[in-house]
């Protein structure tokens, strides 16, 4: 399985948000919902072999988790507008710390970085953290087939953040030259895996 | 100048349409709005030697031909809706077979895929059309940054429209193992042209 971790700095965690307006009302979660789409689609068929997890930390209750699972998802169109209903659906929900199941393939629970990092850690998965100046996917993609991708949303990763997935012993991993969004990050760790997995 | 032709065959030739409903009642102008964002965005930059050429062959006049050029565009913001607005600012305009600019950095005028062709062919350019079983852009990518890339969208591309830009002398260019939706393949090249001219 390929987990990627998306923080959503300013991301609503409350479902009262319209979808007439993600960047603004939903505190972009535009961003999240491109990721959800780089993750999952191929051109006529989903990746069943992904896992997305958005962290949401925007108001009012900063601190969910909405997970999407590609086994198991159903409703998902590749538009930004289809992915953010689901993300609304799951909102709606009222979350503790144990999952909740909100649509098929899509749960939601209270959690941090923290939650995230330990779980993933405990597996003993193999922890990745996208940087401008990590090592290059393309030396790299081979033994990241199954890692845990953390990306950060347009404020990016916070210092503390890092410092807590460095320290939970991820790697560094660079994909282009330039600094590009957290979306097309995913798409091009996508490309570079499934270019590993065909040889 | 790197220039990206999307052939929109139902997507919608007037502004008609419901930013609300981009895939259903814009005739899946998501598609497009998504190659647009993929063409031109990096982190906190628009990449200003990309024009992207949306084909619009959806009713009611198909046949619409809007230009975006990142070097003097305006207004744009990463979401599908921003791209749409743009779109649908230009379907307000009584486009002629002359191109009228409707905001900053985008034109419209009527067209076809053979207008667009001949226009290239004519100027020299190197063509290179986008399809399965094509030569991977890792062995070809020195060779191409200059070019007009020809893509589908959720329909592909008709057999009339493949031997019309196989005849202009396009090169076959695939970019990933698995059949993947348009502003995927934009990205990848992005990424790929971008590596070619760092190193």
């Amino acid at each position: 399985m390929r987990d990627f971790i998306i923080i959503g700095h300013k991301a609503s965690t409350s479902s009262d948000f319209s979808l007439n307006d993600l960047p603004g009302s939903a505190g972009r979660m535009d961003i999240l919902c491109r990721c959800i789409n780089s993750a999952f689609f191929l051109s006529h068929d989903i990746r069943n072999d992904v896992q997305v997890h958005l962290l949401l930390l925007g108001e009012p209750e900063p601190g969910k988790i909405i997970r999407f699972n590609g086994e198991n998802i159903k409703h998902l169109n590749p538009d930004e507008r289809s992915s953010a209903a689901l993300i609304k659906k799951a909102l709606e929900k009222d979350a503790g710390e144990s999952e909740i199941q909100s649509t098929p393939g899509v749960w939601i629970r209270q959690g941090s970085l923290e939650t995230l990092i330990n779980e993933f850690y405990n597996q003993g998965k193999t922890l990745a953290y996208l940087r401008e100046g990590g090592d290059d996917i393309r030396t790299t993609a081979g033994s990241l087939n199954d890692a845990v991708f953390f990306l950060g949303d347009h404020i990016g990763v916070t210092e503390k953040e890092e410092e807590m997935i460095i320290n939970a012993g991820a790697k560094l991993i660079s994909v282009s030259p330039y600094s590009i969004h957290a979306d097309h990050c995913i798409l091009i760790l996508n490309n570079e895996l499934d270019r590993t997995l065909e040889k």
